[in-house]
């Protein structure tokens, strides 16, 4: 048994609540266990300039967490003037992860942003952010649908994302903070609803891994997206 | 009858959900109607250089807005590597207020960090995050009293503010989004428990405002705060 | 008596010295007292983006002060590499207050810059500012009237400042550094030669304020105003 | 047979020239192919700030491309003020999967430096600055045993790394700039000298691709490693 | 003759106006011409960290222009948030033109740090600054002096600079922006009052420059610093 | 004899490696002793926005270190987020020097960027950046010429740069690091091929020098870079 009396193979509860805010066109909190993140995607009708003319959209992403979502305060990255490695790794993450399933000739020339921000952190940000930012998305790409400014949807495939690791040798799915820290390895896994890979980013934190521990996680990772991937399509149907 | 359905001397309805979030000493949502503002109190057992070795403590404010908080995105702060005028300005403003009910000797050679963070805006982010300010500030004292930490109480009453202003000629009380946009004149005041003037800041953002004006809207704002005072303690009572 | 040797309802020696630089449309030096202040205005034949083509134009103003324009060396806010919470607050109320006097269709699609520096300093530097860059403003619109290139004045009516305070129990006007280090109250009061409000921006540094010392103060204010008017009234006939 | 008129399973020939520089305590040209990165160890006598007094050292990395060392000029970072979330992305990666084969203990307390800096780019930057690295780091540690700072050595294993990818549907190994261009899935994998994992980081960059595919590219992978150490061999031999 | 009805050998009228401000230690006003340049010198009982535990002082320079000391409004350099090279260029030139008369260990573990700031700007504004930045030097080691700081005088010469260029064909001294904008050459010295280089630098801004007319211009310049000296010698006896 | 066992007057062993990386349109490695620059012109069919519509082009240079080029490392200008005031005035003194024997409107609307990375220091970064920039310019004009995209020859002269100094009271050419560090004076000089000045930039590091003295580093500033240019011909033409 893990420390929050789960099975190795089981996800913490997610919840995703969608419409969290009024003003943006998606608006979802997902919550895996105590990780509380707010996912809003705003439709703008221009496209960055590297697009300009190219009868194409674009879909990107920007990632946050308020100061005191942890544990201990973490310094607001607008105070000290840029934003950390960490930070913009996740952000080019999110981003990479939804435009895999758009279809971004569809989407028109125009662009759609999505913000992660994390207002309680207990591990496993990234992986929520990017499975509350697709109901996000979705949610805004219905609105275009709705008020005809698309003839087609240009989402192909739900995408969703969990992480893995070893902690204490075991395989185990979904950590939380006191697993994160603990763990020896740490795995982010994004996948399709189809079931194929767009992500994967493994990281010994400790001691490197066996080719054998690298496929039981791949296993792992597997299962839990299918998993989220339906929660996906309950909340969208809500 | 105002766009709101309020009357000129009608507070929106005003909430205060401690313990929000986990981690925080203190942790306040605060909403302001459709305003909605987390309030995290953070306790640091150092103070800021240039008190080091005083025998004082302090207590300071961040503020941030989440992008898409308003109407149409902002920019992330942190993305575009400085605070604006406008936060620093209110993160100042907040700071100053509560100091201004602290005994920063009794806090002893410690510091609380507020953090004020926007996630729907309506009008009125500022006065909304100085009131539950409040709270999380008296929870996280609280803490430090049971904990045996502090002798004394260095809180020595309450701290609250709201906006007053002119609109279409009427003096009215804690405008929002769409009389704020309209008004002629704009003021945020803050107030001690005991009735006494911590901050005016008053703007005319078009017609200037004659001295009649200006007593009429510091009448509505004595009233408002004490209002807000009498939520502040039920809040803490609960 | 005050520590200057003025009467609670004195203001100090002010000067208003026009044409004190060469290159500037309008150029001011103001003195009040001992501090002293080069304020500018530079007409500039293009707005900022957001008003392009919008048939209007703008008025902004910057703030700075010279490192050793005070006691103790400041750091350059050129080296550190950005201006201080202070200073945006300074300078946007510079803006903000010079605006309310101005006609923005009337003055055409340009730009007035106003640039105030401080080049000693002893408490005020706000008012002053506000107060000499109104002549500023006064002499570059007049130049722009005289080449033919505006039909009206977009001036309607003179704007200056002045800070009043209380001071060991006792209101004063026009507080110099000693006095603002002391007071428990300093209050910025902005009005125009009609004797109306622009910006009031009241602060209690100790003890705060109550209802009876607020409207003290203002009676100050709209004296001490009314004075400097006068004096730019002189300033701009000489 | 692939552009560079390789088998799938072929490296690019690799070259790792030692004492390249003069100044640095470990100095190594790597070329993989026309890839070239400069990278030296520095070894500093002290520990950053969050280790002091812990007892271990630490190892770390900074990465940088000549702006000329692209088909394009690329605008240098220096020049604009920061490093991109790319560079950071890729420094952070370097310095993890050297201190995966260190004893920071055994290191005592002082930090290698290690900078790789890329003066020509065909593809495959990062792994080539890893396998190149990595032996600058031996040199440096061998100096310091040699100089009798150090009793035994930190280093308790060998790493490299290689990408690998999906080109027109077939796995290939250490792709060139014109493969990784035109690649469906890009792989970088960074394993020990005994055949463990110690990051793993895949990206779909069109097709999300199988497991099969993943299985597939792991084993390309460990056999590229495997040659990679045994060149690392044969040059801290040399 | 030239257009400001000087010889080629004239100097624009100099003025060295002492105590220009109050709070320095030095406050010198310094005209060449229409050049103006406030230069003061303030005393900190502190050296830089590189120096710490040396037994010795520093001097250094910052040097600014406001922003409309130019015919056209320069951007504020707090506002873009850096210091331009041309800026850093001068600063660095005026700090070593004044420590090479100054014995820095004479002057004790103290640094004197001299502001220079263009209020009105005519060409030669380096050269100003550093025949000014002189002058309050001087009087702030005479103020330590006198405060019995220091045993002996740090200063062991004077040190003055000048402009001097090829404009139309002919060499001419101290040339005003007109000449600066037109000049073939433009070279500034900076020498001792015993007549030695510290500092020579010339810049073909057209046409190169022969052996010949470096000849004439390194001799123009001696006579120039040599009335400067003279006038520092009388300013500082005044 | 000089510790590297030159006479006064010997420059140190200079290369000139054409083509040394194979993206930019010209590609040098210069070498002065152990001093080693990359220089690489980079051709942009674009200029500068205030060269905009003006008909002719611009060359500018950028210059760097590569952190540990040096005896200790420096800190890597990217990371620390600006160049250094040293960085800034080496490039624009790179700039100027290549800009004085181009013809600007022969070179038609486009810019050529130079950039500097020295990868080895001991001394003369500069001199031998300019000498070396030099040749890369010219690779890539007679690139431009060969494809038919220039009618003329924009390069109307070679330019080279040479430092000479006062070491140990004897003038010497062409320092190295330990005589640079130990030097009283200090003096990069620039000159065309036909034998006129471009830039003197010479500096007091001790003792401030005489006339005499000057004219003798001259002198030898002119015989070194009369070698340097034919060197560069050799080079051109192999």
């Amino acid at each position: 048994m893990r420390p929050s009396q789960r099975s190795p193979r089981q996800l913490r509860p997610v919840r995703l609540t969608r419409h969290y805010t009024r003003h943006a066109e998606g608006s979802v909190l997902v919550e895996f266990g105590d990780t509380k993140v707010i996912c809003t995607a705003s439709v703008e009708e221009t496209v960055p300039g590297f697009l300009k003319g190219k009868g194409q959209g674009w879909v990107t992403a920007e990632y946050g967490m308020l100061p005191r979502s942890t544990g201990s305060r973490m310094r607001r990255e607008a105070a000290s003037g840029k934003q950390s490695g960490r930070t913009q790794e996740i952000q080019r993450l999110i981003g990479r992860s939804l435009r895999a399933v758009v279809d971004l000739v569809k989407l028109g020339e125009r662009q759609i942003v999505i913000d992660c921000d994390v207002i309680q952190a207990d591990g496993g940000t990234r992986t929520a952010s990017i499975t509350g930012a697709y109901v996000a998305l979705a949610d805004a790409v219905n609105g275009l649908i709705q008020a005809g400014k698309l003839a087609e949807n240009p989402l192909f495939d739900h995408v969703a994302a969990v992480s893995v690791g070893i902690v204490e040798g075991e395989p185990v799915l979904d950590l939380d903070y006191p697993e994160d820290s603990a763990c020896d390895t740490d795995m982010n896994v994004v996948m399709t609803g189809s079931g194929r890979f767009v992500e994967v980013q493994g990281t010994a934190e400790g001691v490197p891994f066996s080719r054998a521990e690298m496929d039981a996680l791949l296993g792992l990772a597997e299962q839990g997206i299918a998993e989220l991937v339906e929660l996906q399509k309950v909340a969208l149907a809500g």
